[in-house]
């Protein structure tokens, strides 16, 4: 199929700087903030209720992320995607080991009523989300990305959302519509919260996008080539991760033109 | 105008290694105890009111950086930051975001009546702060740090605290001297929480110099050396973070002395 | 003495990607989950009450770490603890700056009366647990590990726990056993939290181990020769701390049993 082209939205993220508020876990605070500077989005985390839904009216992305969950946050999470969705901002939500346990599944529950513009997972999760049911085991991939595009598709028709799965193979779907991006370096999962910031982009495309899958695209094929070329310099997890920074820094349209997007 | 040279306090960081107490937002946790430890510095994260004040009492200096607010985290930082006041230890505040929300703008104003020796902020957040109206959209600087030498000085002089206006070019002012700092790297701005921790390593400074301009400019100088040569080896803002600890940790007082500071 | 090799439990580690929970400060989240990830571990950062103890009866091993503590976290330690204590699950204590307040005092005495398998700690920490006196004054060791192994010793006896002492040498002992690793790269201590990521090991590496001395002195048989290869690539803490990781992963069993273990 064909999508407004990720060298395009690029080149509007750069001009636009979008502000992203992001109401993420702990481990992903350093890496998600330093990926959205990279790119060209501008990063706020701001999560507490007394100005989540405050900042949310100000922001042009909102990212709600239930990796490392508590009461407080959930209540800033709820205010901020509750202003995101009655203005239009698209939001996007990570469901962080959604299968674990109860708290996650009834806060993802309760987060999905709101309907996110975008859900960002990896295939367990939205296996978990999908069924309903208790499959996951903690925060890593059990499932791959392609295996799972029926779920995908399904979650997606039913919540009304682009549903995102990482993988080797990203899978982007609207519920009917299915487009797959290829590319990165097999190291990238041993990179932690590298799915968290992966969701943070998404949000900052979105916010620049005419539509999610398009936004959604543009967010995976960015990563899957600034990752596949720092994966060309780099001897391990800790030197891929800085390398991956400066690429999408460097990432111009030229470049993204080369994804693998069909 | 003359200060005492950044060399001269940088040696004393070194041989002193002060405990710097930071209460500071989530994003910046990790860069700014890094930064801190690679300078010569001790960190100590220490936020909740069971222990925040006792702790302020051992600690050297004390940072409150109001990034990722929350009631108990603004209590720890009241109470932290009154025992300094009390103390005379150099506490210096971080008015993160200040224009954005209204709860920013009331923390903010609150933590101002204890008297911070030092502000550090970029020229946004200066502007928010001199002129109470909420300027500012988010964590960036909107304003060149140079074009906000009178709101510095009048906010120094109002609140009786330096202020630091972090930069291209620094401004350090007491109301009445302005020390002007140059250096550093075009590529700094976007590594996430670098003006957070340029916060912390001024209270270090501080710690260890007789008068809070000598100290800011000592910290910014240290940042503006390092950061240059950190950039003759960075591609990007992932690498250039990694070589700025490692400059910051080689610093010695001879590369020190060739600091752009008038 | 001899110890189950740790180039054997590094395999194991590797085939069975343990789940180990931490609750942890937030300094050390990004970096303990990455070197869990880089080692072969699955991290899982769940600290709430509303399902810690549910996640701790999940994972193969938990970590407590009282870096950053305010009450709802030392609720959720309890609860992770106890189930962990329950089930025969290791759990490993990180006492971080124990001696500093009262707070950590308390908290840690209490936490101790749950036996954890392991405690984690640097020279001043353990002389503080095993003194009970406040001696410490941040979070640095004031003490060299080597000259508190009567002090490791003593406390391992009276709480039933085994006790590692991170330094320039590494002491690990149950009590009447004393194994010493030595090893890694004399940087190592500027990198923030390298010392609650080494507790993380410790416990990824007893989730696998048929006893938590052999877990334990695979662990810092781990960090000691790959931060020792790290060592010899990198030219300060920054770039030492990405070398680390990488060096992590590409740790295999013939490298590591060059390690110095006795």
């Amino acid at each position: 199929m064909t999508v407004t082209s990720p060298p395009a939205l690029l080149d509007r993220l750069r001009a636009q700087a979008p502000l992203v508020q992001c109401l993420t876990n702990y481990v992903s605070m350093d890496l998600a903030a330093n990926l959205l500077n990279a790119a060209g989005a501008s990063p706020a985390m701001v999560h507490d209720e007394r100005e989540a839904a405050e900042m949310a009216g100000l922001a042009s992305a909102v990212v709600v992320n239930i990796g490392t969950l508590s009461p407080p946050w959930v209540t800033g999470m709820h205010a901020a995607a509750s202003v995101a969705a009655e203005r239009g901002i698209p939001w996007v939500l990570d469901p962080v080991a959604v299968g674990a346990t109860a708290y996650r599944r009834e806060t993802a529950a309760a987060l999905m009523e709101l309907r996110p513009t975008v859900v960002r997972a990896n295939a367990s999760e939205v296996v978990a989300l999908a069924t309903a049911t208790g499959a996951g085991r903690g925060v890593d991939a059990t499932h791959e990305s392609t295996a799972v595009v029926d779920d995908a598709k399904a979650l997606a028709a039913s919540a009304g959302s682009v549903v995102v799965v990482s993988g080797a193979t990203d899978v982007v779907t609207d519920g009917e519509r299915v487009v797959l991006v290829r590319g990165g370096d097999p190291r990238m999962p041993m990179i932690s919260a590298l799915g968290c910031s992966a969701t943070a982009l998404v949000a900052a495309c979105c916010a620049v996008a005419d539509d999610p899958v398009e936004g959604s695209v543009a967010a995976m094929a960015m990563l899957a080539v600034a990752g596949e070329r720092a994966g060309a310099l780099a001897a391990g997890p800790g030197t891929l991760r800085a390398h991956l920074l400066d690429e999408l820094a460097a990432l111009d349209s030229g470049r993204l033109a080369t994804a693998d997007v069909r």
